[in-house]
């Protein structure tokens, strides 16, 4: 039941962001752990128009990207790996991955300095810090043709329970204890790239 | 019949805001009173995603914000205290707090000037103001993390029976006689804001 | 029938513009021409949210925009003598007015000229404009609060069988001889003014 | 049956272009072939509103752009000579015009240079790219009211058996193996397109 569950959350969040236009060209990709130990997890299969609903959406996969047995329609989204070091490297239940607009040009802004901070933002809550003074650093690291080389980079960023770290010109990957909270602070993210974004096409007209 | 009238009146708008995407990251809250001798209101639950429809979306409350009864599930809105002043102070049937992408920009541009001005625009007859030259003006109040700090700055604001005040990257309430009347006010207020930003982005382009 | 038929795609076209969210705050009004002779036409009635369908969204009027008999709920738009300026003075079946952040920013930032031009864009096919050096040319007229004041200023630019007229800060009406033939000149205009602005909004930063 | 599910392929991405409104003012037209030998498919009949489904959706025309039978209603798009110009130099199974303001935007931008090349996006590998160091170039050619004109202008830029061509002012032309190819190759473009804008937006206020 609890797998019946978690592949329900699953198909939910691939359909709301799939209505966003959050997955152009078949880009993006999202992991939800089935069982902990050992772990298991479903990813979105490769390759995919995620506008569309399949039977062959999902695969389910063990600790190192696998497929579990032999009757599996469909191979594991390219990007499996990075996925794998999150279950790996912490408890968190949920891993998502998207391609927008916004998340890319962020990257790239402020790629060269390495992370982008935010602090003064009310929706800083949704990342689950309350203080008046917090500040979210989200690491922007290099991307990489080679996913093995991708997801070794990747995990180095993989510090605590729930986070998120940029690819530039690649997208965000955020994870967290649960599929309604790493929804949750994607949207978070999302929502400060896009007033940065807009804050700085605005700001010089002003002054 | 009242109370199941506001009820469906809440979920109508809850639903149209969700469409728009206008509560990211678990963000906004909405009420309506229900009652107004004692003062009774309904307001959405903490920590819910809106996009989702459940039986425990909306919590019924007192005068200063507290569970009516109980039987009810879940928590009121962790900004429920912004209600209550509004519902203390005027004799406004409906409150309505949104975070938007575009409120939160403006709050930041024209914050540290206190308020931002419009007139000369036609929408500003959908604020109940209909001679040629009105100004329409929104206090920008500084953000708490302590709500009722925030509550106190706000509630010097709460002058007139229908009216707006943004929170500096906190987003934006309206309150106003019905309903219908607040999401109507709340719309045009969320064109003038786009308009002003879109505005200044181009602006300078051109001359 | 043709009443019906005319009623018909007066709904449609409302119900698609609704969910384009080109109705904010309750403005913008829509007309269609159910008799030539004498003049009789349906208008969106007063004061509604548009988002929403009820039996009385639309008032049948004559041509000095009274209600025909007295059974009708409703009164007819407060702009409604816009649209018996177009259907008194041209074979026009069809007369749209919307308001939108993009048709108010072009108003305001090419108002102090009293007009904005388009040419080389192949979209311009759409307006009837077949000719490869075709030019459109909108007037862009000051806003009045008194309508008859409005409606005589704006009678003056009606000098086409279709046409287009911008009101500052007010945004665009339309008429053209069918529903189909109206909206598509409003979708083309709108996609103009939208492509100006992200035009003006992007040039400098590139040379 | 291979036609039977041609047809629905088209009927499937007509349906997701006219949501996200890319036909605006009837503008866009979309093309699959049926057959390849001799060359038969079908493309967008002329002057509809693609956000309606009707039974003349499409018209099923030879290698020249002839209607196919005499029992046919409607008329080609009056851009189906490129689409010739597709399926006789490629292999091609579908080709897709659609005219957004992001990719007009970019044509006109980037016009003067008559390309507008792309690196380093991950979502290059959408077009078939998968080395880290591959670049996109797409080719923008100068718009003719005459299309047998634009045809032959477009034709020398056929060169591959998937590709894309810009028209100055007049959209974007993107064909590739398959329905499915085509729409992720198009997603991919556009993606590019909005995110090349925002960054040029956006850039010069930061540093």
């Amino acid at each position: 039941m609890t797998f019946l569950k978690r592949y329900e959350e699953l198909c939910a969040i691939k359909q709301e962001f799939a209505a966003r236009d959050w997955f152009p060209g078949t880009s993006g990709n999202l992991a939800i752990r089935t069982n902990s130990s050992p772990t298991e997890f479903l990813v979105t299969a490769s390759g995919k128009d995620k506008r569309q609903d399949t039977p062959d959406d999902f695969v389910h996969v063990d600790a190192t990207g696998q497929l579990i047995g032999d009757e599996q329609n469909g191979r594991p989204s390219a990007e499996t790996l990075l996925h794998v070091e999150v279950f790996n490297r912490t408890t968190a239940g949920c891993s998502l991955h998207v391609h927008t607009v916004d998340n890319n040009v962020i990257s790239e802004l402020y790629g060269d300095r390495g992370e982008i901070r935010f602090s003064g933002q009310e929706i800083i809550k949704a990342l689950g810090r309350w203080e008046e003074d917090a500040e979210v650093i989200v690491p922007i690291i290099t991307n990489h043709a080679d996913i093995p080389t991708l997801a070794a980079d990747f995990a180095k960023h993989i510090r605590t329970e729930s986070g998120a770290v940029l690819i530039r010109n690649h997208g965000i990957t955020v994870w967290a204890s649960t599929a309604f909270e790493a929804k949750k602070q994607l949207e978070a993210f999302e929502f400060l790239f896009s007033y940065t974004l807009k804050l700085q096409a605005c700001r010089q007209a002003i002054y």
